[in-house]
């Protein structure tokens, strides 16, 4: 198809799909003429990658990282789908120390691997300063039940992993790991107040706050 | 105590703590003389509150909404509590329409109440439309999965909410609402490392992956 047809079937605008190929988004098409280039059913795809990645708010140059990543065949491909989450927010500062005290004691409690070359290893270390300077603690009843809970939910999501190419693959473990965060997000807050109601309208309470209300 | 023990005990800062004096956010102290007060051990505990609000990133007019709700006697301590948590990001612009048909189909799949004053179903609705935008679905499989853990989670956030002032389960609900959230976060991408990296190195994909080396 030509550009123009591109365009329209991808629902991206052309001067922006002309942009993504100037910036090396797009991969280049299939020269016809001295001006002229015919582009297929990967453009497409490609196209809807750029648009969703745009859509999780990565800027230009981490999308460009995440699509040499897909092509970066010198990697396995389980280190480019890390690598490629590693382009999600919260950006963590190079830190030269390289050491998460916080976060291998929690990662060593669960049993899991402590890496420290893990973005998100330095995420915990960080969330874990935060919430010793509100004065709240992670008791281990409570990191138990956070631990089995989160890994209930990452083994479904392993599971309904695309395991056809390495573009699929990448697209589903970096947009997955963005879109379903403020999904679990909302629905932990919604269980709070569905919980909650229950606990706190027991007949007492209903008395108790009718009293109040006189 | 003086107001100049007050800042040492607190470690709040002198002029910080007479700028939440003026703004009203910090209780005055009982006069003693025409300049001077005496401050308590509800002084300290405010400030705090106060600073664990503000480092939670909370604005000056949201740190005095929640402690407004704090003393409002007038509503039941749920629905205190509530409005109170309202105040944390992300915040959502007044819809006119307040209708939300995305997350009112998800709550109703999990039994879960659809009340669409709840700022978080407005948050569901929101993360539900990024999905579709970015060509994700949320299968039955996947929501059940995600219904029966994060409620796992929030029950034993719940039992653990302390039981004695307001102001300390409100303090508990907004602060562990808040500052939990990215402890969680970071153990997801970890849980999805630490299957991923079993998933992706099983003997097959070692011999693979050496293949594509040489």
């Amino acid at each position: 198809m030509k550009i123009s047809e591109l365009s329209a079937r991808s629902g991206v605008a052309l001067p922006t799909v002309k942009y993504y190929l100037r910036e090396g988004l797009l991969m280049a098409g299939e020269p016809t003429s001295a001006t002229g280039a015919q582009y297929g059913d990967d453009h497409i795809r490609r196209l809807g990658l750029i648009r969703a990645l745009s859509g999780a708010g990565l800027s230009i140059p981490r999308i460009r990282a995440i699509l040499d990543l897909v092509s970066a065949t010198d990697l396995s491909e389980f280190e480019r789908i890390g690598r490629a989450i590693a382009q999600l927010p919260p950006h963590v500062d190079n830190d030269p120390v390289h050491e998460f005290p916080r976060a291998q004691k929690v990662l060593e409690f669960l049993g899991q691997v402590y890496d420290p070359r893990y973005v998100a290893v330095a995420h915990l270390e960080q969330a874990l300063i935060g919430l010793e300077g509100a004065g709240l603690t992670l008791s281990e009843e409570r990191l138990r039940a956070y631990g089995e809970h989160i890994r209930g939910i990452a083994e479904v999501e392993i599971d309904l992993m695309p395991l056809g190419s390495t573009e699929e693959a990448v697209r589903y473990a970096v947009l997955g790991t963005a879109m379903y965060e403020p999904v679990l997000t909302a629905l932990r807050r919604l269980a709070h107040q569905d919980l909650g109601s229950a606990k706190f309208t027991s007949p007492a309470e209903h008395t108790t706050n009718r009293m109040k209300e006189n």
